[in-house]
């Protein structure tokens, strides 16, 4: 074990959580933690005052409950620096990111980025190394990716419905600048979240766990947006039951091209999977119908682009894709259409 | 000259029409060959009652006009042989073909294929070989194909509003179980139109312009259902502009491999006629906003087909057939979702 993890490990006291982003994910997760006993601090933004007076709510089908008192916060500014900086905001906030991590790093901090899609942790690095660069002084920031599994929705303020799931599938982030250390902060921050009831999954390669993820993403978050349609929709007619099929054919086209070897027993397991889940809309349709941006550029254009780099097209992704930008532009400048 | 189109040509009476399906697209061409003083008769379903008393209202970019009697027939049984059917239904109704066409030709008639997509000419010629070899003796038949370029509705019981264009594109179709004459027959069927008003244009090579319009049906009809979209708003919108233009890349392709050659620039030439179209709702979505069935089969199974038996996929056009499948579906089944 290396000097630094030893250290980490010394630290007799829990590790400090701030929330980055309370919403349907970031509420969920930050809330089981507090529940289980840890600090948690919370940067919310649009219930702020409510999340402040009468803390969250969280309806789950493993049991309801509520906090009635959390940390919260409405500038990140009034945040304590924290040992584990969890990034829960949607991928398209993204260029918030400088303004609201880097205030709340400190020595050996840790950032756990659970979003979905492709080339996030590249992006957060960047920015550490840019802040770096430019003079500050933050230590070694390790960086974690999680996928979540989880099906949850934000019903009012301070109140989450979490409606199925809830795994995070945890792995290291592959940077030449990092030595060594993560896989035991990779270790205790499961072990907290497995404390607060949420099951953890350890992956050995990153890279790997996301493509795997886009196999899912790609064709039922695009499909239930281009069709308006449910998961369950999508299963029973033949014809975009066909469609999801060849689509997570192209995600395994597009691994390979980038040496993530996903055997093509996953796609059954998926499909299998999605016949066995209650009718779902699923995230990008949320926004969607939410008129909210899509995640579009972490979930499509990433992915594509990996793809293209090694000179392979993924034709039906990229026709998906955009027919999604035609409708994502739409759906947020005509108010009415 | 032929023998059979000196006959052809000695006839001394004008050609006899029959308009199978009095639509938007039939009502309108037949009515115009009636005004120009040619013998017309009409098959017409859901306003038989309505065009039998009242005739046809034809209201026109070019003019309107009002025919107070045309030869209505609900029952082709009571139709008089023709010199010429007119094939004008929806490629989703050629199920009915064999019943409608058969019982009106007569020695020599010419059958005249205005419709869209491809393998309509083969769908028909084989209609009459069974009815031949089933003992019927009809003569020789010939098949014209015409691609129309037209934009009309029907907006009322006998009332077709013709908003822009109506040039007919015609081409012989080439079958081996004919020998010669079409062209005399479609130089005779050509100067009937044109003196009716309607530009024509003779094409030497059917199937390539059939290709050719589907450079045009294949975006254009595909993506305003799936997008809900306008000519318009296709062309303004960067993203799906640029899925317009593969798509017709793709159409190309599977031009190629059945030995059409469409010229590169033809795509420059298509989107530019678009751009100074009137914002324009596609054909194929009138079918869809009406809840009728989809001509998915003419335009997009064949052509599929038709490049897959060569070798060729068509990735986003099948994408494409694949959501208008499910919309089509799900757009009769649910008549409110």
């Amino acid at each position: 074990m290396s000097s630094a993890a030893l250290n980490f490990f010394n630290v007799t006291k829990n590790l400090t959580y701030a929330i980055l982003g309370t919403g349907a994910l970031g509420g969920f997760y930050g809330a089981k933690l507090q529940q289980a006993g840890l600090e948690v601090h919370f940067l919310v933004r649009s219930d702020y005052e409510s999340v402040r007076r009468n803390g969250l709510f969280v309806e789950s089908v493993d049991g309801d409950f509520r906090l009635n008192r959390v940390n919260a916060y409405c500038d990140v500014r009034n945040m304590p620096a924290c040992d584990v900086a969890i990034v829960a905001l949607k991928t398209t906030q993204n260029h918030l990111l400088p303004d609201i991590l880097l205030p709340i790093l400190k020595e050996n901090s840790t950032v756990l980025v659970l979003q979905n899609g492709l080339g996030i942790e590249e992006e957060v690095a960047a920015i550490i190394d840019r802040y770096k660069v430019s003079g500050h002084k933050i230590g070694e920031t390790k960086i974690i990716g999680g996928l979540c599994f989880l099906c949850s929705n934000k019903v009012g303020d301070g109140h989450i419905r979490h409606l199925a799931y809830g795994k995070i599938n945890l792995g290291e982030h592959k940077n030449n600048s990092q030595h060594g250390g993560i896989a035991d902060e990779m270790q205790i921050i499961a072990n907290d979240f497995e404390s607060a009831g949420i099951p953890i999954e350890l992956s050995s390669d990153l890279l790997l766990a996301r493509w795997k993820k886009l196999v899912w993403n790609i064709p039922y978050n695009g499909l239930s947006v281009v069709l308006d349609a449910t998961t369950e929709e999508l299963m029973t007619n033949p014809n975009s039951l066909e469609l999801v099929k060849e689509l997570m054919h192209e995600v395994l086209r597009g691994a390979k091209s980038v040496e993530c070897d996903i055997p093509l027993e996953f796609i059954e397991t998926m499909l299998e999977h999605t016949r066995n889940m209650h009718p779902y809309r699923t995230s990008m349709k949320i926004d969607y119908d939410e008129k909210r941006p899509l995640e579009l550029t972490a979930i499509f254009s990433n992915a594509l682009q990996a793809a293209f780099s090694r000179g392979v097209n993924l034709p039906k992704i990229r026709c998906l894709y955009q027919q999604l930008q035609f409708l994502d532009l739409r759906n947020r400048t005509n108010a009415v259409k």
